[in-house]
């Protein structure tokens, strides 16, 4: 059973996920392997739809019963889930700790039906069905008061957090707000405006940093990029919900997603990658300047000892010199 | 040159250590073959010592000039510095972005001569000069008036952000106190007790996460522990600064820090790690509630997707679990 545990030192939450006496094989770094030759039995191919938990949703199967192949997209609980969405949040103590129950939920969005393609080799028409799974995915999810924010990420590569080669990609609803993205409203509280609106007109200004800019968004290497080659996809329509995307921005949405993975990967030697959407919170009366955005962080770096010890990362390479190297990627 | 650029998203600094557009192959995760075949030139190793800026200070050569063969522990810049401490700390901007020019300082402690040993590997008595090397650089490092916080860590391993297979430590000195321990002086705030003196308290009573207990210190799985197997050596008197070492602490220490290493590299399948020192901030008027200790973070999950947007690290070991494995290595 998982439980959220509070770090009073780092005033942060912990989600141990199990109890049992995981192997030294059984993690990640262990299995280097795994991402040179793939092989053996795979949970998310075509066929084994009986290796996942039943699915939540798929898209493409135009007949069949549901588990059953034929899919194209297709959303299951995450069988090794950090969380599950049962009773209300109950506070517990154990002496001077808090914790909490592990209510919240964990899906997996398989990508495609067999692991022969990468996310970035996907056709454009399979971007437009994940686009659209995530948003289907984002505003049902968003109807439960108990979930209070709602994540959406890819881990891709061994130095992205993946644990299996076929591409998915994952949504972790949290039963309370994190803290990570509090300098948004904060701006707004001290200037009256929205910060990523603010950051927008600079960008397209000074023209430094911007990777694309298109109809509906821009591609910018941020200020203060964390990661080499950090990219945010950015709505120029001030929305606070990623789930309020339009149909239009969810075509442009998909084309970008394809043609930034496809420079990330050419542009940048195949590295490993993570992509999350930042959003507001759901179900929560929360301050405005929200504005929501996709980042895609390549990881060519590890976040060593200071970065987890001091949260400063230490990043050697400028945006203003990655964004025209991942600009090549657009000509 | 390198700055310090404030992330407003995340209200958190980054180091921008460099304006070179570095390379795939220059960051450590194409560089995987090194940690299996170590070869090739070695900068920290004895007679390379021109390899390195000149150092600062070392122990073990009993004669001979500074930079010359026949040191034990060797203090050194790092060359690839995210910081310099020149002039003063300068505020700048750039339209609606705030950056620092990067004041700080970035050393190196070359813990061995030669790269045959890894650091659980080392002699007793070099694990105290090590840790007496720590505390005579900590303590004079304290003396500049523009450092504010003293970070000492370690990555080892691929995993660990290292990108040296020979062991070594390193020091980050940073013009600014990170927000990452805020916990410590809150708690304090509110309870009017010590976090760390109170999580002792409760940890010997349980005794569920103790891993060893010597007599001046005692070692943990900490109750949110982020990582599996995350062991925390906390000093039982309560003292704000690392500096404040006594010399009997400095000789427990050395050998707690010697048998912890060796029980992760024999009980958790030698894995990546990190060690990190958690201590109080330096020249700053500041709260009380801090009190230091040593957090060694074996790293057999990459942080990420979840763990990069939300904060929240999923870790499937409870330490509870974690702890009697590591006892094993203290029997």
């Amino acid at each position: 059973m998982s439980e959220l545990r509070k770090d009073y030192v780092k005033n942060k939450w912990v989600s141990i996920s199990s109890q049992r006496a995981y192997k030294p094989n059984d993690f990640p770094t262990g299995k280097v392997e795994i991402f040179r030759n793939p092989s053996g039995f795979c949970p998310f191919c075509e066929g084994n739809e009986a290796a996942t938990p039943p699915e939540i949703a798929a898209l493409g199967r135009e007949q069949g019963e549901p588990n059953s192949k034929g899919w194209l997209v297709r959303a299951v609980p995450n069988k090794f889930a950090a969380f599950s969405l049962e009773g209300e949040l109950e506070e517990n103590r154990n002496g001077i700790y808090q914790f909490y129950n592990g209510l919240g939920k964990h899906e997996v969005i398989v990508e495609t039906p067999n692991d022969e393609l990468d996310f970035h080799e996907l056709p454009l028409e399979r971007m437009e069905m994940i686009i659209s799974l995530f948003k289907q995915r984002y505003n049902e999810l968003a109807q439960d008061p108990r979930i209070k924010y709602i994540q959406i990420y890819k881990n891709r590569g061994l130095f992205g957090g993946a644990s299996l080669i076929h591409t998915h990609s994952q949504i972790v609803c949290l039963p309370f707000v994190p803290s990570e993205n509090v300098g948004m409203p904060q701006w707004y509280r001290e200037k009256g405006s929205c910060l990523i609106c603010d950051i927008l007109k600079q960008e397209q200004e000074s023209q430094e940093r911007i990777v694309y800019e298109g109809d509906q968004f821009i591609i910018i290497c941020p200020y203060a990029s964390r990661f080499p080659y950090e990219s945010w996809i950015v709505p120029k329509r001030h929305t606070e919900q990623f789930g309020e995307l339009s149909e239009v921005e969810e075509k442009e949405l998909a084309w970008l997603c394809k043609k930034i993975s496809v420079a990330i990967v050419n542009e940048v030697g195949n590295p490993s990658y993570n992509f999350v959407i930042n959003t507001a919170p759901v179900n929560t009366a929360h301050e405005p300047g929200y504005h929501w955005y996709m980042e895609f962080t390549p990881r060519l770096l590890v976040p060593a000892g200071v970065e987890i010890a001091t949260g400063v990362f230490i990043n050697p390479m400028a945006p203003e010199i990655a964004a025209p190297i991942l600009k090549k990627g657009f000509k």
